[in-house]
């Protein structure tokens, strides 16, 4: 499978995912991984470029739905954890008096928060008398805060977010962009007057998230996640899962209601217009670096990146041919290259001493969007030859190639939207059943296949779950954002139900 | 002098500075100093966007010089420190062989590093084998890995640069942007072949310093600092000073030429184009979010903040008058606010049901430089009423208004520049000299005044420097730019000297 081509880039094929993934991150000089810390790659300037663009798309949406960017300090003393505490002590104590369980969470999150997070105990050569910690996400800081601003209705709805870095004591083996121990981290949190200020908002997210996930070209499955993957405090958890073409789902956005489960902790209340001291309600929508480490996953190939026109640092590179046979051809891909970027496009010129074929063969790996070669028989014709990244090449007039090259641009996102939804509902099969074997014990009617991510109609209980992940050695999606439009049988319980849901491995 | 208007703003006199300052950064919401660490607010939007334009412009002279944007990791292992400490040990060991003292580093770098960072020593409920600290700067993370990068002459120059937080762990009183624990930083690294390829980047770093500052209207001192101020590892270091209005100066810029004094610890050496092994020459140029604070220190009055238009959030403020009265107002208000928008002006419509004079208040706090008034007589003229936050108010036609804002943007960051000269110059004054008192000891001519800058002759020994500093309490910046066209007796020595010097108490 390998050709010389290939082999020269150093490129394992992308069929072979778990290879090809690690290698590309560097050969296109996203990051370097040889930084001495274990998951703490360093950016190199062109992923930082391509996260820049990534957080200006998240930064327009954010504008668009009047939210203000702040940012809060990265430590975080412990003693400040002991409101969390007392939220989690809270909502244990609810649960022992039989409220409804989805409204709770039911782990120690104090020992499991303490365990993933780095401590700063000294400073200088002291003792700190308080530790502190590298924030993970931003609650705690921020509803300190929050407290101190709000005082009435007229304080409300309260829409900040921040985009910064945060740090995870990661265990498990890292990958760039996926899991990392400092993470290029995006957190937008709100505070509103009701619960159904948190409904609309939760609305909000979930359509920016698309609009998002939209402009990157990744399709991505929605789902309320189950009550026992619920964020600590939050009352549900939604997700966006981007399906990797290895079958794996990667987790790449999150939004969270609370409710006013916080508001006792944190002393969150206001003023009504009536004079009534309330609770807040509260949500919190995340993402992070690793919508770039889905780019690269879904959209590259065995020779390169591909990236997606909104975020390609260079969408459009222009080479000269023969300039020194004809003075004419730089003068004209100069010209070109003006107008372009007059017209707001990212540009590059690549007048290197290079023969046209190392050219190409650069800004294949980079995946640049599109390619321009400008020769002197393209100055007689008045065009020039493009190659786009996603295959084909053509002859483009130069008169009117502005408009031409945002309508190649356009069409390269689409065919990368439609790609990578072939991609994704390829791995997508029905879930195959439980049958009794002759012991009367459920077994799988198919064995589960690697790489694959199994749908199934499922209206069990938190033990039938627990059956189900262990039987598939896969783990629950939750309630996907699309049910069935008709009931059909729980995979377990056989009762007829609307409830879809995914089965996966996750990253 | 505290009119009723200004009791209401709750802004202290700016004549007490030490008073106004702290109170602005907060009533003109900058930033929120009530987390529970000192020295780590947290940046409201306002402030945040002021600092954001002030990075672009510090990323525009990047991208004028070549430099690419990185972004590397924040916490550093402790032994990769043992490499700085190799060459701390070497310096001494040059000094005590008589090496010209002046290329020499004199303290204990490592115990001193060591007492003013804070330390990560556990991950979750684990000691960390090797404790990393949070970078107060980078060098040791990024040479540690252009080592990996610097192979041939092919590879050099290298500049980089990135935008991060940095920590210090500071005992001294804390003051939000001047001195804080978790600081905005800006950082440029470079490495060149020779030290000639240094020196023009620390020519260029002037520059870039001198254009900065410039857009920010600010004057500045700029001194090779003297060899114990010098950084650790450098050769030398230039600083550039702002005088705040209260007679201390402010660091705001340095930039270190290094020569080739780190590559050996850290193993930075290149093939050059004959295949011999050279050691690299490297430079660091800095800033930081007290950019910020010279900016709010020197151009703020008794009003609020005076933003300069490079960096103001919102340049102009449109407020419509009556427009109750005429909905046409309303109408010119918004077509005005779209021709200024679509021209590049950060603009703001205040539509708020508030009389004018709230308005003017809140916009005076902030800073803005031009405020617009339309109401229906302003229609009927077809003009508008301009108040600069610098003083004046004149009526300008709504045709051609683009033009007009322009011009009255640039004559407001004149204004700004010749005033913050008029407080700097006024603030330095000739430096008194010292004569014999009765015992034959010198003693000052006239006492020290606080609050002032002091300009002397100055070619004396280390020693020298130290009584002079003792006999003053103010520190010396160093040799200044621009030195005595002709010499003058060194105030210490009387030696004629063209070293000309200042002595103030630094921030």
């Amino acid at each position: 499978m390998s050709s010389p081509k290939k082999a020269k880039r150093g490129i394992p094929s992308k069929s072979e995912f778990n290879a090809w993934y690690p290698a590309i991150v560097e050969i296109a000089d996203l990051v370097d991984k040889r930084y001495p810390i274990k998951g703490m790659d360093v950016w190199k300037p062109y992923g930082l470029k391509s996260m820049n663009l990534i957080d200006g798309i998240a930064r327009r949406e954010m504008a668009r739905t009047g939210h203000h960017e702040h940012r809060f300090p990265l430590l975080v003393p412990e003693d400040l954890l002991e409101k969390e505490n007392r939220l989690v002590s809270r909502l244990k104590a609810a649960r022992a008096a039989g409220v409804d369980p989805s409204e709770l969470r039911i782990e120690d999150e104090e020992s499991g928060f303490k365990k993933e997070v780095y401590w700063v105990t000294k400073g200088g050569e002291n003792e700190l008398e308080i530790p502190m910690f590298l924030r993970p996400t931003s609650e705690t800081p921020m509803y300190t805060m929050f407290a101190l601003w709000i005082r009435s209705h007229a304080d409300l709805p309260l829409k900040t977010f921040q985009i910064v870095n945060t740090f995870r004591y990661e265990t498990k083996q890292t990958r760039s962009f996926i899991r990392v121990r400092e993470i290029h981290f995006f957190e937008a949190h709100t505070v509103h007057a009701d619960k159904e200020g948190a409904d609309a908002q939760i609305e909000e997210d979930a359509q920016m998230v698309q609009s998002i996930l939209h402009d990157l070209c990744l399709p991505s499955l929605v789902s309320k996640r189950p009550v026992w993957d619920t964020f600590p405090g939050a009352w549900f958890t939604k997700a966006a899962d981007v399906i990797m073409p290895n079958g794996r789902t990667l987790q790449v956005a999150t939004y969270h209601h609370y409710k006013d489960q916080w508001a006792e902790a944190f002393d969150l209340t206001f003023e009504d217009p009536d004079g009534n001291t309330k609770p807040c309600h509260q949500t919190t929508f995340g993402m992070s670096e690793r919508l770039l480490g889905a780019v690269v996953g879904m959209h590259g190939d065995d020779y390169g990146l591909v990236m997606p026109p909104s975020i390609a640092p260079i969408q459009i590179v222009i080479m000269p041919i023969a300039q020194h046979v004809n003075p004419n051809v730089l003068t004209s891909v100069y010209e070109l290259d003006e107008q372009l970027r007059s017209a707001g496009f990212r540009v590059h010129v690549d007048d290197r001493d290079l023969r046209p074929g190392a050219k190409h063969f650069d800004w294949e790996i980079k995946g640049v969007p599109l390619r321009v070669e400008i020769g002197p028989r393209d100055l007689e014709s008045k065009s020039s030859l493009v190659s786009a990244r996603t295959g084909g090449k053509q002859q483009i007039a130069l008169d009117g190639f502005v408009d031409s090259a945002q309508q190649l641009l356009e069409t390269i996102s689409s065919e990368l939207r439609s790609r990578a939804k072939k991609v994704a509902d390829g791995l997508v099969c029905a879930f195959p059943g439980f049958i009794k074997d002759e012991n009367g014990n459920s077994v799988l009617k198919e064995p589960i296949q690697d790489g694959l991510i199994y749908e199934l109609a499922f209206d069990g209980s938190d033990s039938d779950a627990e059956a189900l992940e262990k039987s598939t050695g896969l783990t629950l999606l939750g309630d996907a954002d699309m049910p069935f439009p008709d009931p059909v049988p729980c995979a377990i319980t056989g009762n007829p139900t609307t409830r879809r849901q995914h089965i996966a491995r996750m990253y």
